[in-house]
């Protein structure tokens, strides 16, 4: 069996606003390392899968920038999507293109804006998962709650399934949406939830009739796409009459052969500032701190300093992001108020600032 | 008599970083309107006094700066220090040159970097003092306080002098250095202490003859510096040379006859980002804010945004102020402590932020 990558790097995350804009989004910054978000989800699968089975479906828009930050994928690797219309249209597309290259492919399908300290354990996952799908069941990775957060969906594991690759395999019992606190402590408590993490293994031909049963006219309206091609004049409207949809919503509730690994590895999507400074060491003061910085009776922040100095007082447990055009300083505990800033920046067509 | 105007703007304040920087100190920005508080000092008694009448003495490296803010005053009546030696030689200095071209000039001795609400007031307070300083009385106006500052110094009223312009006068029983918190209440307790406001008021022969009592090496050194000219090669070390002096030290405490009239004018030294902040309107959020800011849940805060977008979430009594290069994040009650990181600065020798 042929392993593929297939990066969904088409997001516009705005709560890492004001470095994630409109036109350069959460993936394609530097947020964790030199390298950037979608780089790094490159390297973590390299060691396991050739660069010419390696897909990026991303916005038209960013087209050029994910050739740029990743210049050894083949050109038509490289997929610009006309509008976003979720995670399914895209998976699919991969699975369409492959079915002839590769019968047996198995495709990962990696969101590109994710953090993931223990490489190695991730890799080990992957190729259990790929093993598992090579039974014929759609595979997810669950990540095993540290803390009870509302803001992922849940995994609930069913009956066990042989071990792959040294790890636990379960039947996935059902997909929950994002759970209020209590519930989300009792998952916690129980050991047998996990936060869904997006990613999906699992072979073309599998969910392409996966896709037949439970999204046909999605398939039948991608078919169409892929004959066309992509230069087709028709590309984009043929795009845009697709149904905005999930591939946890559109198939894997839906569908019957679904597994689940968990996996512990320091997993996190980076979905707010304080995300961000949870995962990155901290300094004897216990900052996170990126460029010029001097800090009087400052601890427990994260400071970005782009060109300018940051000169702070007193600050603690605060988030301070300076970009080139905009500044954005607020609690930790409010990064996720900064959805708000933006709704406000669209309130006022501020586009420059989005 | 001819009434003069001897502003002093040589200072280089840095609590106003960084805003305020070694080479555009605090007096040559607008702080609390469109005009600069040089300019504002000057407008302040423009009415009393004719724009032939006004001297500036500041650093040298500022007299294109003040030629600029304050076009109208004549070119040889901006005059540059070499450094800065205290209050005392250039008020001494502008008696010298005074004393030729009016033997009954009165001076008014005004810092270029206070802000005085009430003109009116303050200018009727300014014409009696002259009137006092006519009856060969050093002058102060001492400003009635409004709270226990500990930041400025006091001076005790003795007994009571005939009223002037319909003003209270009374003589200075001793000037009081800073006090500590204790002693701050006390003196605004009783009601006969007064802020020292730096404003003294003064003929021109009088200082002369309290200068040769008092600091006659320094009368006598600047007596050579005028006869020899501000071009002369030689005003620099002979500049050099004279005692790092206050008016205060130097003369006031020292004098007989002194008298100050107080004065409820909701003057302002501006001696932080904080005190700004006390003097402006606030909008409805009770934040002062200047340029483009966009804030979520944000109160009672001194915002100034220089070109780029200011966002903020969840601040409350906090300053921020963003300049081309540098930014300052600190609580209210803080402001003060931005002090150290100019020193830090200082210590870095980042002279390009200072």
């Amino acid at each position: 069996m042929g392993l593929y990558a297939i990066i969904l790097a088409g997001g516009s995350g705005t709560r890492l606003w004001p470095r994630s804009r409109a036109e350069h989004p959460k993936q394609f910054l530097d947020l964790v390392s030199e390298r950037t978000m979608l780089q790094e989800t490159y390297e973590r699968i390299a060691p396991l899968i050739p660069v010419q089975n390696v897909f990026v479906i991303t916005g038209w828009r960013y087209v050029d920038d994910v050739r740029a930050q990743l210049p050894y994928i083949p050109e038509t690797q490289v997929i610009g999507e006309p509008e976003g219309r979720g995670t399914a249209p895209p998976a699919a597309l991969a699975a369409l293109l492959l079915r002839e290259r590769d019968p047996n492919a198995v495709t990962f399908i990696l969101p590109a804006d994710h953090v993931i300290p223990d490489e190695q354990t991730f890799r080990t996952a992957l190729v259990a998962a790929s093993q598992v799908a090579n039974e014929n069941y759609l595979v997810t990775l669950g990540i095993t709650p540290t803390f009870p957060e509302t803001g992922y969906g849940y995994i609930e594991a069913g009956e066990p399934l042989s071990d792959a690759n040294g790890l636990k395999v379960f039947r996935v019992r059902r997909f929950l949406e994002k759970p209020i606190l209590e519930k989300a402590q009792e998952f916690l408590a129980s050991g047998n939830y996990f936060w869904n993490s997006g990613i999906f293994i699992w072979r073309a031909d599998k969910i392409l009739e996966e896709f037949a049963k439970y999204q046909p006219a999605m398939r039948a309206q991608l078919e169409r796409i892929v004959s066309e091609g992509f230069d087709a004049a028709s590309f984009s409207s043929n795009w845009g009459a697709l149904q905005n949809e999930t591939l946890d919503y559109g198939i894997m509730e839906k569908a019957e052969r679904v597994a689940v690994i968990p996996l512990d590895v320091g997993w996190n999507d980076v979905g707010s500032w304080a995300a961000l400074f949870d995962l990155m060491e901290r300094d004897a003061s216990d900052n996170v701190v990126h460029g010029n910085h001097i800090g009087v009776d400052t601890q427990s922040s994260y400071i970005f300093a782009n060109k300018r100095l940051v000169a702070t007082i007193g600050l603690e447990n605060m988030v301070v992001v300076d970009t080139e055009d905009a500044l954005l300083i607020c609690p930790k505990e409010r990064a996720q108020d900064v959805k708000k800033i933006v709704d406000e920046l669209k309130r006022r067509k501020a586009n420059d600032y989005l």
